[in-house]
């Protein structure tokens, strides 16, 4: 069975579960809390040498592993309704999905760590204030494409939807109004009913 | 024909040119000045309205186009030896690219920025410094990999080569020291040697 390292509070590693969870996908959850650094501890460092979280082991024998959550949540999602075939489809996916690393989760989940896991300090408010800026736009962009479109991508739901929810949809932890992108929070709901979707909290 | 548009010494431009050179894939190159400013013309956000580049435009009517490199450089591969179809194999090409755009880029290419291009202004040092760092950071988990197999993703090179060759091979220009990676260098000698293979300057 799969064993995923992750902390659910964690949008990384959230997207991961999410995924398993949507696609019926049996998987072992140990819980590495990165707030006391257990990502840090020499026996998780031995499997995992950037000691990053979410970490997957594939294989019982730890020969193959995945780092990086939505090289995860794709290789999860292969040959399932979520991930298309057609060239140009999964390029959409993937455009997405790198847009997420680079545009928004460094900006949105950067701000929800400093505003709710260290309580928004004096000396990092220029910081935050910063990413307000980067989320918003980051924001703006998806709201752009979903007035268009129900997903992302297009009709049907694929894994850049899961990519981009997982730190979406707690951006307000973050100080991002999501009451301003109508179109975002139609998307966060329609998810959120997906059959089999899991909170955060499960 | 596919038509990019792009800077050629921009290293997420150069990754889509290299990869058509490599598959011998006909495009037409459009350059877009970013210096001068080009890419927030009103005609080219009209097609594109991040501005970002590169931008590909697939049909001749506009209709496919796609942003972000990794995703241009897969969908110009797929079916080629560049890029593999065992889903695990996928997954490690993916893994490398999401590193390149969330721990390797925006270091290496913004210290490049910093330093060739705004001359390493008094008020930039301090994030020019911290860049070297994550820089460093990530050209040293490159090495670790690079000591253990030719290609970043094992024996045979992929567009995970591609994607992370794009800045690597003028990190010089970032100040960062590339005769401390002796299997960086290795691996970059590797991929000039390529077939086809064209340079920055091409």
């Amino acid at each position: 069975m799969i064993k995923i390292y992750g902390y659910m509070q964690s949008g990384n590693c959230y997207k991961t579960a999410l995924t398993c969870a949507l696609l019926d996908i049996p998987y072992e959850w140990i819980t590495i809390d990165i707030l006391t650094r257990e990502n840090r501890a020499p026996e998780f460092l031995a499997k995992n040498p950037s000691g990053k979280i979410p970490f997957m082991e594939i294989d019982a024998a730890g020969d193959k592993s995945l780092t990086e959550s939505n090289a995860m949540v794709n290789y999860l999602a292969r040959n399932s309704a979520l991930m298309p075939t057609d060239n140009y489809e999964i390029a959409k996916v993937e455009q997405w999905q790198f847009f997420e690393q680079y545009s928004h989760e460094p900006n949105i989940a950067v701000a929800r760590f400093i505003a709710k896991y260290l309580g928004l300090p004096n000396n990092r408010r220029d910081e935050y204030e910063a990413k307000q800026i980067g989320g918003n736009k980051a924001l703006a962009t998806m709201e752009a494409q979903l007035q268009q479109t129900p997903f992302l991508t297009g009709d049907k739901m694929t894994t850049a939807d899961i990519s981009l929810y997982g730190y979406t949809h707690v951006a307000d932890e973050g100080g991002f109004e999501l009451s301003q992108y109508p179109a975002i929070q139609t998307w966060l709901q329609r998810i959120a009913l997906q059959p089999n979707y899991i909170s955060m909290s499960d």
